[in-house]
C-alpha cells in the first residue's frame, strides 16, 4: 500500500532539535537545503546574492551592490535580492530602500529616477508601467505620480481606529483569491479600487495588554449569519484626477472579486458572486462610464460557486482572455471570448489546474502547474493554443513553482520532490516538436542537508487509503520514528488539517514532512497525516462532500486513517494521540469529543468550535447561513460534545486571534465547565492565529511535552 | 510545637469527595454542622425556621409564614428567615419581597404598612427609623419616601455604561471600611451620600464572550501612580429635599471615609486621609452649611495609617464616641471626647480587638471581639465604662459572632472552635460582681457532621513556627493524610494567602481546615497553612514587615516553613507543591519562580504579578506609587523571574477578573514564553476574582488533578 518511501538513509548520529527543525530555532537556517536567489533581467536569467547580480548562465557580475550605493550616495540597497533590473538589457537597477524607490543606471554611473515613499504609506501598490505608486494612509487612498506629485484619491476613509470605512485594501477578508485592493490598468494611468464600508459590522474585542493599562480595539469581524460589509469599486484617473464609480450589479452585500482589467484599459471585468455564493456573474464595465457593458457568463451550482482567478488576456489576441473555472467538477482552463462570452476548455480530466503561469508569446502557448500525473504533485505543463498540444515541461514529480521570463520562451522551474530537497533548472519552453523538451541547464540540485550533517532521519513515506466512502482515494504521510523497530509498539500522533483549501501531502521533499514531526520522530512517535474529503486538489465533489455539516465526513475519513494505523504491528492503539491547528483544531476538538475512547491526548490550536462565531465568507460558503442551516450549525458546534471529553486536551490559541477569534476557545472552555469536563487551555497574548519566530519553537515545545505528558510518559 | 491538635476520631470509612467539601457540591449542604437562625425581636430573642417565627427559648410560634401571606393577600414571605421584627414587643412583622417592603400586624391580621420597591433599584438602603429608601437607577440617587413619594437626589449621574459619574454606591474600592455609598441620619431624614466621579480614571477592558458577539465593557480601574476618582460627600434633606455638598478638605483624590453622624444630626464625621495614605485628619463638618466645622485629630505614619472603622456614639452621652485606632501598634479601642478631640485609650496590650460590636445602655458597657487570650481566637468581651473591668462574655476559645439585643442585655454569641462545629448561646451582658457571666442557655451545640456520617476525618493540628525574623511567632495549620503513617513520606502542599487583611490559621473549627484540604488529605497529602508576617490581627508592625517590597518578607517566613516540613521525616521533600489564590497566587508564582528546587509543582489562582497592574488604593499603601518606589516595583514584579520558573506550575484566572485584571496573568504568560519557560494556564470566562457554585468544584478538581500529575503521579 505505501508507495514512494523516502528512503531512511540518513541514520547519522545527531538528533533533531526544535531548534533544528523550526523556522524560529536557533540552527533553523544552517539546516535548510542549498538555495540561489534567481530572478528575470527581461529575458535574461540573473542571479542575485547578497553582495551583487549576475548574470545566472555566465556568472558574469552585472553591478555589485557596493557600486549602487556607491552611485545612490547612500546605502539604499542592503543585498542584491532587493535589486530588481526591470527592463530587458537596459542597464538600469531599481531599488527600493525605506524611504524611496530609485532606479539607477550602474553604466552611467547615476540614480536616472526617483521617488520617495510618504511616511505611513500602507498597502503600496507600484506600477512598473507607469511608476506611479498608489498607497493608503488610515483608511484613505493616496497616488504619487512617477513625477513625485501626491493625489488624495479618497477623502472620507476612516482617519480613526473605527475602521468604519477603508480605501485601497483588500476587502471580504481575502476570500474568493483578493489579496489587494488596488489594480492598475495595462499602462499604468487608471487605479481601480475597492472602497469598503464597515459600519454597519460588529467589532470583534480585541484586547491589547502589553499597554500600560490593557487597551481594546474592536477589529470589524462579520460573523455568519451577521450584516456583512458592503463593497464599492471605483476607478481613478490619475491624468483627470477623477473617480468614476462602477454601477455594480446585485445586492449590497455582493461580493466583487478578481477585478482584471481589458487590455485597452476601456473596460474591467468583475465577477460578481451573491452573499448565497451560489450565482456567480462575469460582468464588464466601461471604465469611463462605470456602467455595466454587459454580462459574459454566469455560474450557478446548488452548493457554492467559488470564482478564485481574474482572467488573463492573450498578449497577441485582446478579445480572449484565460479563465479558470471548475464548472466540470475539477478546476480547468477555459478560453474565453469576450465578445461573446463563450468560455471553451482547453484542458480536461479527473486533475486540478492548480496555477496559470503565463504566456509564451511567440509559441503562443501558455504554460500552467496542474496535478495530472499525481494529485500529491504539482508540475508545469505548457499548452500549445495553436496546436492544442500539451507538454509536460520538467520532472514528472514534485511540486514545481514558475518564473517567466518576459517573452515566456524561458522558465526558471523550481521543484523539490520526496527525494531532492530542491532542484533549480532553466527551461524552454519553445515547442519540441513531439519531444520533450531540452533541459537548458541544471542551476541547483541540493543534497539533503539532514543527512549531510550527520542527523538521523526517520522514516517517511506516503501512500493511500479509501475514505469512509469506499471509493475515493485518500493520501497520507507517515513518518515512523528514528531507530525504528517492527517488533515494537509506538505512541502514535495523527495531525490533521481537513479544511478546504489545503491539504498536508503533497510530493515535496520529505513528502512534505513538517519540521516537528520529524522531531517527534526522533523522541520516538509515529506520525500519520491524512488528506481527507475535503481538503485541497481533488475536485469539486471531494470538496463539497463537507457542505452544510463541516466536519462530519472529514472525521468519518480521519478514522479510515485510524483503522489503517490500528491494522499495523507497530502501532499502540492504546496510545494514540491527535494534534491539528485552526481547521485542524477544530478538527481535533472534534475527534477528542466525538471518538473519546480512540484518541487519548489531543492539541488543538486556533480551533473553530462553533460556525457561528466564524466570518461571513467562508463559513457561508461551506455551512450557509446558521439562519438557513440551523440544524447543521447546531450539529457541527463543538459546543454541545464538550460533555463528552475523556482523554486529555490541551486547546491553544493566540490571544489576539482575527481569524478564529478566541470567542471559539473560550466558549469551548465555558462549556466544560459547565458540562464538568477538564481540558486544558493555553495562550500567547499578542499574537494571532499562527505562531511564528521564537514563539513558534516555544509553542511546539509545548504542543511536544504535552504528549510526553499524557501518551507516552514513561520511557517508550 | 504541636498545640491543639484536633482528635482524629472521625476513622469511618467513607472518603471526602469535592461534592462533600465544596460549596458548590452536591453533597456540602448535607455535610454542614447543624444550625440554628435567630434573631432579636426588640429584646427578645427569636428563632425563625421555614416555616414560622418563635421565642427562642420557649419555642411557641410567633406568627407563620403561612399567616403572613394570607394577611398580605400573596406570597411576600418566602420561609421565616426573611421576616424581620423590627418593634419590641410589637406583632408586627417585617417583609421584604421582591417587589415591595411591607408590615404587617398578625394580631390585627393587616398589612399596615408598604413601600413599592422601583424597578432596577440598586444599592438600596432602607432607614428602619424614617422608613424611607435610597437606592440607585445607573448612576444616580433616588429616595422613595415612607409615603411612597420618589425624589430623584442627582441628576448627573451617568445613564449610559460608562460609570463616569455614579452616585450613592461605595467608593475607594471598597478600601478603608467602605461598603456601600449611603449614610442615613439617626433620624432618617438626612441621606449623606457619596458621588464618585470617575470620568478621569482608564477603563479596563472586561470582555463577554457570551454575546452573540464577544461585546467589551471598560471597566473603571484606577491602576497604581495612575489618575484616580474624585470623591465628593453630599447631605439631601428628605424634608427640604435639598442637597448640601461637605466643602471638603485636601486634594481632589484624597480619600473621605467612614462617615459618622452625630446623635443629632447636626455634624458628620469624616475620616479624610491623603492619597499617599501616611495623614489621616478625623473632621467635623457642619451638616446644614456643609462647612468643616473642627478637625478632631491626625494621625501620620511614615508607612501608611488606614482608618477601617467609623465613630460609635454613647447612647447615654452625645459628647464621646467610640473610635479605632491602631496608633500604639495594635488596634484598640478609644474613647473619644468630640468637643475637644481628646482621645483616651480604653483597651491596650499586644492583641488586638477585632470587632466592636455594641452597647450595653444599662451597664454602660461596650461589647467587642479580641485576640487577647490567643492570636488566632476572637472572642468577646465587655468593658464597662464605668468601672473600666474588662471581662469575658463566653467561651475563652475559638472564633465568635455577637448579635445584641436592642438593650444590649443580652446577646446571641456563636463560635466554633477546632472541637466544636458551632454553639450557640445566649449570654448575659449584665456585670456579675467579678464572677464570670452566668451562661442563661445553651442554644446548640453541634456534632461533627463528617464523624456523624462516617467519614475519615483527617489529623489537623495548628502550631507556631518562628518568623525569618528570628522573633515572632507564626501559626500554622497541619493537615495529615488520611490513615497516615508516620513511617511513609507524604508528597506535601503549602496553601498560602500571606496578604494583609487576611489570615488562614485560627481557632474555628478543625483550625479553619478548608474542604479542599480535607480532600487532598483523603487523596493521601499533607497539607501545611502558615500565615506569615504581613497577615492579620497580629498588629501593625507584624503587617507592616513587608511596606514597599510586598512578597518578599512573605516568602522568607514560608521558607521557614518549608524548613520545618523538610524536618518532619513523614514530609517528602522531593515532592513539594504549593497553592494559593490572589495575594496567594501572587505568593505562589513568587514562591516557584524564586525557589525553583523547593516546590515542584504549583497552581497559582487569580495572581498579582506586578504591582504597577493592582489598583491605586490597596497597591499604593503598601508599595507607594511606580514613581515613588520604581525599585520596589521593580523588584517585587514577576515578570523578570519568569525566566526562572522551572517546575510545573499552573495559573488560573477568571477571565474577567475585576480585580486582579487579567493583564496580571497574561503579562506573565508573555514574559514566560520570551523567556522560553513553559507555565499552564487556565480560564473561567465569565468569572470574576473568585469562583462560585459549580466552578468551584471544577476548580478544585483542576487543582487536584495538577497536583495528581506532576506532584504525586503514581500510587502514593
Amino acid at each position: 500500500m505505501a508507495q514512494g518511501t523516502f528512503p531512511n538513509n540518513g541514520q547519522g548520529g545527531l538528533l533533531l532539535t526544535l531548534e533544528d527543525v523550526m523556522s524560529g530555532g536557533s540552527n533553523w537556517y544552517n539546516l535548510q537545503p542549498e538555495n540561489k536567489y534567481t530572478q528575470w533581467w527581461g529575458n535574461t536569467p540573473v542571479e542575485t546574492t547578497a553582495d551583487e547580480v549576475k548574470e545566472l548562465l555566465t556568472g558574469k557580475t552585472l553591478v555589485t551592490v557596493n557600486r549602487l550605493n556607491e552611485i545612490a550616495g547612500e546605502k539604499v540597497a542592503v543585498n542584491g535580492h532587493n535589486v530588481l533590473l526591470p527592463y530587458n538589457k537596459k542597464p538600469i537597477a531599481q531599488i527600493r530602500s525605506g524611504k524611496k524607490r530609485l532606479q539607477i543606471d550602474w553604466e552611467q554611473g547615476s540614480v536616472v529616477w526617483s521617488q520617495d515613499i510618504p511616511e505611513g504609506a500602507d498597502h503600496q501598490d507600484f506600477c512598473q508601467e507607469s511608476k506611479h505608486l498608489a498607497y493608503t494612509i488610515q483608511g484613505n487612498l493616496y497616488v504619487k505620480t512617477a513625477t513625485g506629485e501626491t493625489l488624495q484619491v479618497s477623502k472620507d476613509g476612516s482617519t480613526d481606529d473605527s475602521n468604519n470605512i477603508v480605501y485601497g485594501q483588500s476587502v471580504h477578508r481575502d476570500e474568493f483569491g483578493i489579496s489587494k485592493g488596488t489594480f492598475w490598468s495595462p499602462d499604468g494611468q487608471l487605479l481601480a479600487f475597492y472602497r469598503m464600508d464597515q459600519s454597519m459590522v460588529a467589532g470583534y474585542p480585541q484586547v491589547d495588554i502589553t499597554k500600560r493599562i490593557a487597551g481594546v480595539t474592536m477589529d470589524k469581524y462579520p460573523m455568519a449569519g451577521e450584516t456583512s460589509h458592503q463593497v464599492k469599486v471605483g476607478i481613478f484617473d490619475v491624468r483627470s484626477r477623477k473617480t468614476t464609480w462602477l454601477q455594480l450589479i446585485g445586492a449590497s452585500d455582493d461580493y466583487h472579486t478578481n477585478l482584471s482589467w481589458a487590455p485597452d484599459g476601456k473596460s474591467l471585468y468583475v465577477f460578481e458572486l451573491n452573499r448565497d455564493q451560489n450565482d456567480m456573474r462575469l460582468v464588464a464595465y466601461n471604465t469611463s462610464t462605470g456602467k455595466l457593458s454587459k454580462q459574459l457568463l454566469q455560474e450557478t451550482h446548488d452548493k457554492y460557486v467559488e470564482p478564485m482567478h481574474g482572467l488573463e488576456f492573450l498578449p497577441w489576441d485582446a478579445s480572449k482572455a484565460i479563465m479558470q473555472s471548475r464548472r466540470d467538477g475539477w478546476n480547468h482552463l477555459y478560453l474565453l471570448d469576450v465578445a461573446t462570452g463563450t468560455a471553451e476548455q482547453l484542458t480536461a480530466g479527473e486533475y486540478e489546474v492548480q496555477q496559470f503561469v503565463g504566456f509564451n508569446q511567440k509559441a503562443m502557448s501558455i504554460l500552467y502547474l496542474a496535478n495530472e500525473s499525481d494529485p500529491r504533485r504539482s508540475c508545469l505543463y505548457s499548452l500549445n493554443l495553436k496546436t492544442r498540444r500539451t507538454t509536460l515541461l520538467g520532472a514528472d514529480d514534485g511540486v514545481h513553482s514558475a518564473s517567466l521570463s518576459e517573452d515566456g520562451t524561458m522558465v526558471i522551474d523550481r521543484y523539490s520532490s520526496p527525494t531532492v530537497p530542491r532542484s533549480i533548472n532553466l527551461i524552454s519552453t519553445q515547442p519540441t516538436r513531439g519531444r520533450r523538451p531540452n533541459l537548458v541547464v541544471n542551476i541547483l540540485t541540493a543534497k539533503d542537508p539532514w543527512q549531510e550533517k550527520g542527523y538521523k532521519i526517520p522514516e517517511i513515506t506516503s501512500g493511500s487509503i479509501k475514505a469512509a466512502d469506499g471509493v475515493t482515494d485518500l493520501y497520507y504521510r507517515m513518518v515512523k520514528p528514528v531507530d525504528f523497530d517492527p517488533a515494537k509498539k509506538y505512541p502514535t500522533v495523527v495531525y490533521v488539517y481537513g479544511g478546504p483549501h489545503a491539504h498536508n501531502v503533497d510530493a515535496r521533499w520529505h513528502w512534505c514532512l513538517r519540521g516537528w514531526e520529524a522531531y517527534m520522530a526522533t523522541k520516538g512517535y509515529l506520525l500519520f497525516i491524512l488528506d481527507n474529503r475535503g481538503s485541497e486538489w481533488r475536485g469539486r465533489e471531494f470538496e463539497q462532500a463537507t457542505f452544510r455539516h463541516l466536519g462530519e465526513e472529514e472525521m468519518k475519513d480521519q478514522m479510515e486513517g485510524v483503522k489503517y494505523l490500528k491494522s499495523l504491528p507497530y502501532v499502540d492503539s492504546a496510545r494514540m494521540g491527535v494534534h491539528g491547528w485552526s481547521y485542524g483544531g477544530f478538527m481535533t476538538t472534534n475527534l477528542m469529543c466525538t471518538y473519546p475512547d480512540v484518541f487519548k491526548v489531543g492539541v488543538a490550536g486556533g480551533p473553530v468550535i462553533d460556525w457561528k462565531y466564524y466570518e461571513v465568507m467562508y463559513g457561508e460558503r461551506y455551512m450557509d447561513t446558521p439562519q438557513q442551516n440551523p440544524e447543521g450549525y447546531e450539529r457541527c458546534s463543538l459546543l454541545g460534545k464538550a460533555k463528552n471529553l475523556k482523554g486529555r486536551l490541551q486547546i491553544i490559541f493566540g490571544y489576539n486571534d482575527p481569524t478564529c477569534v478566541p470567542q471559539h476557545t473560550l466558549s469551548f472552555i465555558r462549556a466544560c465547565e459547565d458540562a464538568g469536563t477538564q481540558p486544558d487551555l493555553f495562550t500567547y497574548p499578542g499574537d494571532g492565529h499562527n505562531m511564528f519566530g521564537r514563539d513558534q519553537v516555544h509553542l511546539h515545545e509545548r504542543i511536544t511535552r504535552y504528549f510526553d505528558d499524557f501518551l507516552a510518559p514513561v520511557g517508550r
